[in-house]
């Protein structure tokens, strides 16, 4: 198994093809959709999905807690539920538009999406484990497992006991108000909104309390803002602010460049923060930027933007930024990082009008 | 918008990179459902999803029918209606592994799905609108519209009068029991069993009865299978016999490489054919071939298979082909076509077992 990879430019490889065909992203038409319908939520799945019996699942509270908790699912279901709609983003979007960029997932813009996520709050269940005064760290464990860097493991991450007991992070088992699907986590899934998706663990058998920070591959190796090799890093967390059109007109199959006709071109798409709320959002035509009109913010689910473009025939070429209530801004160009975390370079759009 | 486009070698462009996160794969460990679960089904969209309000959507039947008709989405329901379980694949599925290949969405071998499928059979739609003497083919208009080689055009396709009336041929407006999902051609399409995915138009609007052979883009111009540019070719039509297996053990997150342990492995799988049955099931261990076990067989649909491997230390390769009762047999290697069409060549996956 290798170890580190290095980074490449230029063409892609057939392991990002293969990577990009198994790890869904959600067509930026989907952005008309506040709530991304069901089976078009973009997928990042580190391993394999595995197999799972809901009838059989455990969940284990283990660790430095007062109280060890096995519980199954239907125990959990009967604890206090709420639901969330909830914007995830997986922390390589925009990854594939980096150059050089690390080898991986070669998401270019289409790993965000938005659901409802069901179930217990996280808190509920820390509670009633009730964590030793010794507990710093809360550790979250998959049950896929396979090899990175050489590495062999199961998908784990942690959180800061503080983050964990935050009301809005979840144990969820229904995802839009089924229960949810295999490749999104079932029988039961961590959602940690406001946070890049790597956080919110999939197919949760086990949360442990330690007294010390977590040393997983996932969270002391992987995912973590570098420029170098041989840094260690900061760890991703919140998402940074960002935002996406749904490309305007019709596309071309293989180039997927648009083609509108002159006149009033409605443009829409949506902008998030895990900062703070968005608090703008503008558009431009060719380098000239000016506000797009803003639907009601939500908390923790992405912000619905609008404008009239009076689209000139020729070749024009649109971008979108936001900007959050933290003062984030959107850069224009995107933010290099070995491993293509963190990127909200704006998006450029390139259209052809026609008369 | 360019014209045909010249086969390419080696790495991947950024458009089939684009292709590829759009046009979603199942991963092949979803082999082990025999129905895909939803939102794993593969995705071929060639251009947008359009906007669809089921509530004003009318599918119309014109052309050379002796009753033209104008049918609501409830009207639609009131009719008769059938549930199938159907195997479809994409006429592109294995296109990436040709060298050299056509650019388009270079899927390796995730381009196939299995969904229940309820709607009206087709014929009972044409017998109301009762196809005039003269009627030769049936054309399916999509609401979907962009450009290919230079061409605008909305996705329409046309079969044979005769087959258009073969009474497993559905207009669904369920899936998995819902209604369509948008990706998948909410609230109408077209079901063909037995074809290529290409026949099961989306987003149906019109059925138009024609005189004449069909001449739209994607009936005249794309789906043939051609070795050189200049040629006509043969039209895509029933899908290949084919097969793949579940890849066992746990992978390599980048290169998806598996590694097992040593002893007896269960192996896993699923075969095909648009032809005609499954009869038999192959698989081999370094080239060295055995029948694998048959689940019983359905019409329609994948039928399973399964074997024990008893994997010694070392590097292996797996495959897997299968025979259909026609007689036709999976080749061992992709055969070559210039548009990357039907490659149903033996599925290989590499090994490492360890002691």
């Amino acid at each position: 198994m290798a170890s580190r990879r290095a980074p490449i430019a230029g063409r892609y490889t057939a392991e990002e093809v293969a990577l990009a065909a198994r790890n869904r992203g959600m067509p930026l038409e989907a952005l008309r959709h506040e709530l991304t319908p069901p089976g078009l939520h973009y997928l990042l799945i580190h391993f394999d999905i595995p197999p799972a019996d809901a009838g059989t699942w455990r969940l284990r509270l283990h660790g430095s807690f007062k109280n060890s908790l096995s519980l199954g699912l239907e125990e959990i279901r009967r604890l206090p539920s709420t639901t969330l709609r909830v914007t995830l983003e997986c922390a390589g979007n925009g990854r594939g538009q980096l150059a050089p960029r690390y080898p991986s997932v070669p998401w270019l813009e289409e790993g965000v999406s938005t659901a409802d996520w069901t179930g217990v709050p996280l808190a509920v269940l820390l509670e009633k484990a009730s964590p030793r005064e010794a507990a710093k760290e809360i550790v979250f464990h998959g049950a896929d497992r396979g090899f990175d860097a050489g590495v062999e493991h199961h998908f784990a991450r942690s959180l800061a006991l503080a983050e964990a007991m935050r009301h809005e992070v979840l144990v969820a088992y229904e995802m839009n108000g089924a229960p949810l699907p295999p490749q999104h986590g079932a029988p039961l899934r961590l959602v940690v909104p406001r946070w890049y998706g790597m956080a919110s663990v999939k197919w949760l058998q086990a949360i442990e309390a330690i007294d010390r920070p977590f040393d997983g591959f996932q969270q002391a190796r992987g995912y973590h803002f570098r420029r170098r090799a041989d840094e260690q890093g900061e760890p991703c967390t919140h998402m940074r602010v960002n935002s996406l059109m749904a490309p305007p007109g019709i596309p071309d199959f293989y180039t997927r460049r648009r083609v509108v006709d002159a006149g009033e071109v409605a443009l829409a798409g949506r902008a998030w923060s895990g900062s703070a709320p968005v608090a703008r959002v503008e558009w431009s035509v060719d380098g000239s930027w000016q506000d797009a009109v803003l639907e009601p913010a939500r908390d923790l689910c992405w912000r619905g933007w609008r404008a009239v473009w009076t689209a000139t025939p020729g070749e024009h070429e649109l971008a979108c930024r936001a900007t959050d209530e933290a003062g984030n801004v959107q850069p224009l160009d995107a933010p290099w990082d070995l491993s293509g975390f963190g990127n909200n370079g704006a998006q450029r759009v390139h259209v052809t009008v026609r008369p």
